[in-house]
């Protein structure tokens, strides 16, 4: 692992959280990671991110690393505070977990 | 299986296909579907209302039918004929299966 990297480092190992960017922006951070030799790319997303995280998933899997595979998938419930009203409120969330 | 319902049959048995309507109309079907004697219920959606059928599937779970759990979850890519240009595009899928 280097540390001297500039870019800023995930909240997690190998996992790359989608919001609402493009697409392509998030296949190509999950690209880059396995270039970066490792095998495996766990995709995160919430709310209405949740399509495009498969969206990604898929365009990985069947276009750029044909050698992924879907390894699992989970879905949960998290808790996050209302901007506009400031109390507590469910949002769904999705792990796709993908490896070589 | 009554054949003499008024309602239109699922494509498939056992599933019901989220689209654009709230939330909670999805839940409410998969609760009817369930009280009719299922045991097992599977959300499918594409696109967008990818992030719906999450949210159908967790609201489902954890507030409504506690004994449900996500028995399984696949993502897949289809291929679909676009309105506007006529020519074929691909979609994303899910197929959350549940059951007590």
């Amino acid at each position: 692992m280097e540390h001297t990297e500039t870019e800023a480092p995930p909240r997690e190992p190998n996992t790359i959280y989608v919001g609402k960017k493009p697409t392509m922006n998030y296949v190509l951070a999950c690209l880059t990671q396995m270039n970066n030799g490792s095998n495996t790319v766990t995709v995160k997303a919430r709310g209405r991110a949740i399509s495009r995280a498969v969206d990604v998933a898929q365009v990985l899997a069947k276009r750029f690393a044909t050698d992924l595979k879907v390894q699992s998938i989970s879905i949960n419930t998290e808790q996050v505070k209302s901007a506009t009203t400031g109390g507590m409120s469910n949002v769904s969330s999705i792990e796709i977990k993908l490896s070589r």
